[in-house]
């Protein structure tokens, strides 16, 4: 099940998150809904669109429990979970409900920031903190985190410590990753500045020197045959985009997304993308 | 003495204004500093810039707090205060570090919107809210406002019961502010969104149906001789602007306040939009 | 019941009003659902969103048909027709439909064209023949053209033979026409570039020299009372929009004319910047 | 005679109205050529469009010889030279060609800035001082001011001195204005930035607190009778622009301005906004 | 000779490549003629340019023989034919003129999406179906599609009977197509969607994971030798552009192209971006 | 030492990289202090800001002379020169400054553009003629251009001759270039648009085809250890850009110089991206 958390009330750099969920569906529109690599389409799985969560502004622990209670709902009856940001921190509280539901939950993060801050100009919960309260949640080694090219020293010795893939080129560090997680049920964050902001410039705090769409899309290909339960795409900003340049990518890493979680899951009803909503 | 607070952590529909007080800066770079209207150049006061205040992401009291400290030790030297927003909400602790200095402080408001809700989505402080809190800083009857076009049924109700101006036209309201105001010191807040979206698109909640820019500054201009201590321009996001026009919008108005207020205190220094900073 | 009709086939210089429904309805979040000047909410009426119509690109007559289609059903129904464009042609079969259910049917216009070519480019239906078009379905002399300021020769020799308030300024003309009306049901029409571009920007065919919101919120105030039986807001084009700016004055628009319609009938469910839908 | 000077080498603020010739002719496609207000088209007269010319970069003198060579050309030929700026000092060159011709020539200007500088930042010709060096062409007291709200106190001081209209609302002015011109030549430069900036967002200094379209277009169709042998619209720059606005606004200056000259000279061919080369 | 197909009728998602024509050749001026690859310059060519052809917006039949028509008399006269789009659909009627010419026409296609439906949204003549109508005019076996990254599964399926190098990488599947080629006449067309939409934001359905500028460059370059006698850009789109990234890339493109055709063809006349019409 | 040079006066296609040193310090607020390739942080290297220099309008020579000045004082200091440009014109007082304190300097240009040309339109002194001008100062054969893909036929030819490495990819570019150097004090300019327009933008002279930002991270990192004097980064033009994109690549740039210069330099002060100035 899909829903939206238009939540930016952390970002640091450029907010304007919150807009993503409904442009990324409006993106969605544009695409097709058969992907080649997976030869599958979104119209052969189920996946329904609860739309977009009511959160409250200005108040971070209040809209974080609102998120966590939405998708604890949905992983409760046992569908799996595509959350579509916002920014970075709302993955603590969709961690927290898979967790509930998979207690040997391993997370996996495309990232070009660490996100590993003990905390952020004194604040505990932050999208610069946001990976390491879920090494809390999951526990440290349970975190495989790729791409990640910008964060303090102490960021960078905390995720060598923990992670031997850290800061190795994609398809490296996705193969590895697979290894390590054999058949441990998994959350997928992608955090678009993972990409180069030549591909994606509505973002946040865009990142020069990152990966092409191809090589995400390879990457998230290689984790076909996972146990994913939980996904989301954040750090979309659509108020500093190039036109839908950055929703349209958001929307078709939706797309491999729920193909690929609804090969081994076929409960939902399609509707993101699909025939019924979109003009295509 | 001039002060950015880059603060937008209770937007409620576009975010962004954190940006504004670079860009109403670099706006300013495109002004005279001579206003006709006023006969009196920005170079013939002293306005010192103090720069922007570094503020935390996802906790309002403690920005707010801190918003508190700068203004109050402004205030306390017995300068004037100058605050560049940031979101409405910065007002709130802009007037309690006047009204710290100056009990008798009565605040003149110029908005589309009458953000005088008791709370809004369960937040007692808020960019919704804010003028309902500041009445209960300097107390209701002290408020003025001017150009509300926007609020619930309720906020009208309020707003009509506490001030017999709201909802007239400008002129006719300034005019009749003036003379309830007498001798009080004033504390001005001008929300950018009074003005109508097409000539200050870059704001977080355009409101269409506003009133020129120079109605605003025939307003303004009515305003001379008062005893103006603070005043703020907030609302301004240039990440949804058109160009640089309401930032150089709200830098005029700046200008305008400046030399308003310095023409009855002469003891700063000018480096807003003045010759030593600016290419002009 | 409002419906959106994303056509934009037959524009002539800028596409792109096919995005219009969904930004308005994005943008309708950044507004109240309190309308100060009718003393009246949103949430006081029902007001149903159908969603889009999925229509084919490059076919206008079977786009027409497939449009009037479903306004025929809304109107026979007994329900009030709010439609969202798409370009000015739309209107034609939503009038068709009216026209169907009120064989009485005047047509009320705002806009700063005539539209009244008898064929442009050698096409017969298109948007700068729509009302030469409609005239042919209520007849000339029930079409009631206000703010016009661009045609041909030809189209403002026409337009001025069959209509007195042809080109006058808005006030006075809804005031005369008023009058005509009488008891007639109406059609009202608004064609965003009415106002002048620096107000509404996103539009396929902007025009200097048009009124201000507040003068076409008026004029449409002074429509109160009359039996307004479908109503369409058209021309919006978030393509080549200033941020949100002109579809949050189409949202404005499409507000006022549902209390408006909606004050004398009830029967319709709120969705559309209605508290369920929408963040505020 | 239509051509177009794409200088901005002297500009202060936001360069790139180099741009503008191409993209006002791109806007006058959305226009069409009738002007009902005149009740003639641009069909009905004749209007040669010359292109633009090929100017270095660097190099102000030179620039402002190759386009007073130019104009000189057009006016030898007897016929009305309309000029597509470029920033404001390629009005200089084109007055002097004028001048050269009708050594009685008279220049109004419509402008928010005086423009009246005897040099700007050590340089002698430069878009802040073009009227001083055109009053010292035709001579001070011919030149004749109009919409001016910003300069130096100097400025003020000199125009005050030389123009008893400067200042005044433009009806006011352009009434007196006629009256003093009598049957003198005339050249007209419109500088974009005179309208408010609301309007006319893509301009190189905008100066927020101007005029409507509808005033600027009142103050030249009361200039009709004239014999405006010389025409300009200056400071138009696309690179800032929000879409065609500033464009499609500069596009319908010209039009009317082509049709009022047109009036009393029939000698052109028309090709700008003409049926032969664009769209409509 | 090149000539301007300012059509998008037909266009599925952000229409706008009518206004491609004027903005290719507007920044064709910030490139140099020299092409150092290819060792040759626009001025050592002759290339004519006969501007856009004027359409009718709203009946694609008749654009549709009128594009063909134009092409047709370029094709007669013997000289190259060079096509700037307007959308996918305008390359049916140009290859049908090449074909009326050169009966043994292939066919190459760089495109993101195969464009080989049977019909779309019940549309015989589209966009998404213009691969399908154009291998009825040559032959599906004489159409070679490279790029292809987007689809329905019957499209593929379709594409892959006729084609071994489909889906192939740029490098392989030119190399490939040339051996098949021999020594037959040649037209090829240029999505620009095939490049990725980091590269190429300004197009109608951005599909992210394409190809790099110079991947396409050196396929292009690859090229040279054959017997080009058509060539086209298609589904620019200048509206949804970030500056003039995409129409200064399909600028390059013409360039390249209009020296490899000229390469064997020398009796046209260089205004593209040569120094008659051009800054530089 | 870093200073701002806000200087586009010959630049020949879009102009506006006068805003680009405001916009690179505010970009620079997204980014990390640390740089995790180089380990090491701008908060521990001193790194002064003297804001920008005050340029005229109009005259070429005086501002390069200003410029000039100021970077001889640097220079004179015996501090490590950044420049922010502004075009690339002003590396030439750049590098006469640096000349003057260092005569056996060396320059190494990453630029897509050669800048060879003998004159320019005319021109002596532009950003077209840069190279050409600077090989007079240092010696042709003291400058190392990398990335090289436009020039003129000429312009390759002198570039061959001169250089070796001339238009090879940047690796084995800059590795050749290091073997060259060996202990010289260098002078490195940025031409921003070395990069692909895809991922730069905001740029005066976007040529497609360019490399990642990755691979010029990678070249400069392997001039680690060389005596880099003086450093700038030239043509980001803010005007054009996608949101910041450009321009925070172009801080990230300025951060790895600085790092990179002030290993061997340690006599500045942080404040470019350090904690003192920025909000992270």
């Amino acid at each position: 099940m899909l829903v939206g958390a238009p939540f930016d009330g952390t970002t640091s750099f450029l907010p304007g998150t919150r807009m993503a969920p409904n442009r990324i569906r409006e993106a969605s529109v544009g695409l097709e809904t058969y992907s080649p690599f997976l030869d599958r389409s979104l119209e052969e799985i189920r996946l329904a669109d609860l739309g977009d969560l009511e959160l409250p502004f200005g108040n971070v622990s209040e809209a974080l429990e609102m998120i966590e209670a939405a998708c604890r709902s949905i992983v409760d009856r046992g569908t799996k979970l595509i959350l579509l940001g916002g920014e970075h921190l709302v993955t603590l509280p969709a961690v927290r409900a898979c967790h509930s539901g998979y207690p040997d939950l391993a997370v996996v993060q495309f990232d070009a920031h660490a996100d590993l801050r003990a905390d952020y100009m004194g604040e505990h919960d932050s999208h610069a903190t946001v990976m390491r309260r879920i090494g809390e949640v999951v526990g440290s080694d349970s975190i495989f985190q790729l791409g990640i090219r910008s964060g303090t020293r102490e960021e960078f010795a905390y995720g060598r410590a923990f992670s031997g893939i850290f800061q190795e080129d994609l398809a490296t560090g996705v193969r590895k990753t697979r290894e390590l997680l054999g058949e441990r049920p998994v959350y997928v964050t992608v955090d678009i500045d993972v990409v180069d902001p030549g591909f994606a410039p509505g973002t946040g705090t865009p990142e020069p020197g990152g990966c092409r769409p191809q090589e995400l899309f390879q990457a998230l290909w290689a984790l076909e045959g996972l146990n994913i339960v939980g996904f989301d795409v954040v750090e979309v900003n659509p108020l500093v985009d190039s036109g839908v340049v950055t929703s349209i990518l958001a929307a078709k890493i939706v797309r491999e997304a729920a193909i690929l979680m609804g090969a081994s899951d076929e409960e939902t009803r399609a509707t993101f993308g699909g025939a019924e909503t979109f003009g295509r």
